[in-house]
């Protein structure tokens, strides 16, 4: 089935808005076994949407049309689309009953402009927003299946996984149920995971899974798609592709599907009923920021310490300046996770320090990150060197602080190599 | 001039890459006085490249077609541009040259398959990559005339800047020279921005100034695109222009062009010889990490401190907690700002509380923000409500502190009502 996705409005058009509903539209289609085959931008503007709906409603089978149901002037979608299709615009009455019962609960009075909202083209099956005063609808034009839905990212994303991928699936004749498992790791660049998982899809023969990744520095997500009859076929078929997947990528799996990284620290953390406390060098804050503002961190998350030079974290964390003399090392930074673990009453103390090169950015510029982590019972080091620009390096670092922290909680080893480290 | 800007690529259509190129393209045509009319994202397929390609050769004056001029067999912009314009691939020697020498100067070999990379269609003009092995290059096809980039992001933006712009611009027949004059702001929005400049480009009469804006919150991004015969000309047409900007938005504008609000603080606490340290609480490390990792914050960033809870705050900064038991309030933030100052050594410390509400994010919901700044001659004071969820809040009290600090070592009022604040 040929489905293209067209984007209207002036701010998408012109680049004022990065247009992240394309994106997520296109990817979550992928996810339910379904796929985006053209992409259309136009702007607020007749013409140019009446062609954009001619030429999809000649080329498609389905189309999601995304913005431009708006009550102002300049959201045309409703009234170019009777135009395409060749009706008139009729008043949806149902709709507009739960616009003003909308504006209602809210004390307030409907304006009048927003009836413009349930004016819908004759023939269109309205579809639901249950948290917009935009409603969504479908309606044939050519030979394509049109699918309107409003341009705020939450109220589009809502319509899309409740009512317009069923749907999708129904018109394309796909049967069955999908399912979406995701693995978020850190360590694995995306093309030595592609390596490792090889053929991991045909450990369940018969059955539709297909893996696939996407990168977000320094995390990367695997994703499993599978398709199935049923719940039970499918989690049959998924059980030992899962299952592989964990043993292949191992300890460098941080979290599945919405879990994350620091969520995984702060309920480790909470499960031993420690404490936390943070020092961090050239990362600035940004470990810690990772961490503290999260809700529940408030119990947990006892204190950070920031100091770009080495001997000012000594000092803001009760050691001797002394510690220093002898530069930037894994075991400085065990010493000043210790003294800043007896200095704050955290239970675990953590300190990240880099020594990064000196000058410009430039090739084979990089950092030197070295890690200690102090409990009651152990101390731990890590150190590597990583290579790349000043915020590639700041970056890696604060990942790789958190995942040492993460894997000394869970009792996995601190020192597995990680690809983006230079050895 | 119609422009229509072509992005080809499987990441791109099925979502899996965000399509940051396509804004950062027509974002840049705006900001010349060009302007794209149409957007088309079509995958690594033949079929589909050549339809596309026909189609925007059908409706364009010119198009800008972005990727697939890669060496890999899914790369194929060159074979289907030369498809649709029914001409032949041919060797462009220097280039081949070109991409030898680069793999040269690299110590390596190139490999057989960036060849391919100099096959371009019979009769373009081939475009300089300065910092790549893809060649851009241009090509009458049907009634258009299409510039071919490269995917990667920097090597796009120099080839459309450098090469791209100044072309469509003498292909619109467009006279004249263009600038981009740009003011960033914290503390107005968009509308109420859009309000105070209303009528501001009629202070130049006859000369072509228009006025733009891009929220990023917290800051409000206020752009000036110009025309004019020749620079003299712009600067004169500008300057009044500019001049009244600066009166309306007065304080509120923290940084012009390249200039960032962390840069000016910098820059400002540079000019005093002085030196900084931060306290902060909820927003957990924010304030610091935005300016601690920056080159040169090595010599003025002290330390950071951070703590959820303000009694450990207190301690952490050598402060009684006894100073903590009547509550978070301006009065407190302005001695843990005293004591942090003392404490590190500074000569000048931030203090940024927050009284985040309890519970879940709501309507309503929201925190108060405390800020106090102290140095060697005074204590400042500033304390303001902010509605919101608790992303919201944690990014409006960081550049609510920031640009505090900012104000007070320029010397400006810190109290300025701000329009995210509730009074």
């Amino acid at each position: 089935m040929r489905i293209e996705i067209l984007c209207t409005g002036d701010e998408i058009l012109t680049g004022k808005t990065i247009n992240t509903n394309y994106s997520h539209i296109a990817q979550r289609l992928g996810e339910a076994g379904l796929t985006a085959y053209w992409g259309t931008t136009v702007g607020d503007d007749r013409d140019s949407l009446l062609a954009a709906f001619r030429q999809a409603a000649a080329r498609a089978d389905a189309v999601i049309v995304n913005g431009g149901l708006g009550p102002t002037v300049d959201d045309l979608s409703q009234e170019v689309a009777a135009a395409a299709a060749g009706v008139e615009l009729v008043l949806n009455a149902g709709w507009l009953a739960r616009m003003e019962e909308y504006y209602g609960r809210r004390g307030r009075v409907m304006p009048a402009t927003n009836r413009k909202q349930a004016m819908l083209p004759a023939g269109a099956n309205m579809i639901d927003n249950p948290i917009g005063t935009a409603c969504g609808f479908s309606l044939t034009i050519g030979r394509a299946r049109f699918y309107f839905t409003p341009g705020v990212p939450r109220e589009m994303r809502r319509m899309l996984d409740e009512q317009l991928i069923p749907s999708l699936l129904a018109l394309g004749g796909v049967q069955g149920v999908t399912r979406l498992k995701r693995f978020h790791s850190f360590g694995i660049g995306e093309s030595r995971a592609d390596q490792v998982l090889a053929g991991i899809e045909a450990l369940a023969p018969g059955s539709e899974v297909k893996l696939g990744f996407q990168a977000h520095y320094p995390q990367l997500e695997t994703k499993l798609m599978a398709r199935g009859t049923n719940a039970a076929d499918l989690e049959r078929s998924l059980a030992p592709i899962e299952a592989e997947l964990r043993r292949r990528l191992g300890n460098f799996i941080v979290a599945e599907d919405d879990r994350t990284l620091e969520g995984v620290i702060l309920a480790a953390l909470r499960a031993q009923s420690g404490t936390l406390a943070i020092a961090e060098t050239f990362t600035g804050g940004s470990i810690a920021s990772r961490l503290a503002s999260l809700d529940g961190a408030e119990l947990l998350f006892r204190r950070g310490v920031v100091a770009r030079d080495p001997a000012q974290l000594c000092a803001a964390v009760g050691l001797d300046t002394d510690a220093v003399a002898s530069g930037v090392s894994g075991a400085l930074a065990a010493k000043v996770a210790a003294a800043l673990r007896s200095n704050s009453g955290a239970s675990h103390g953590l300190a990240v320090l880099v020594n990064l090169d000196e000058g410009a950015d430039r090739l084979e510029f990089g950092g030197t990150i070295c890690i200690g982590i102090a409990d009651a019972k152990a101390s731990v080091v890590r150190q590597a060197r990583m290579l790349g620009g000043r915020d590639w390096v700041r970056r890696g670092a604060t990942e790789l602080g958190l995942d040492c922290l993460r894997r000394h909680l869970l009792g996995l080893p601190v020192d597995e190599q990680i690809d983006f480290e230079k050895r």
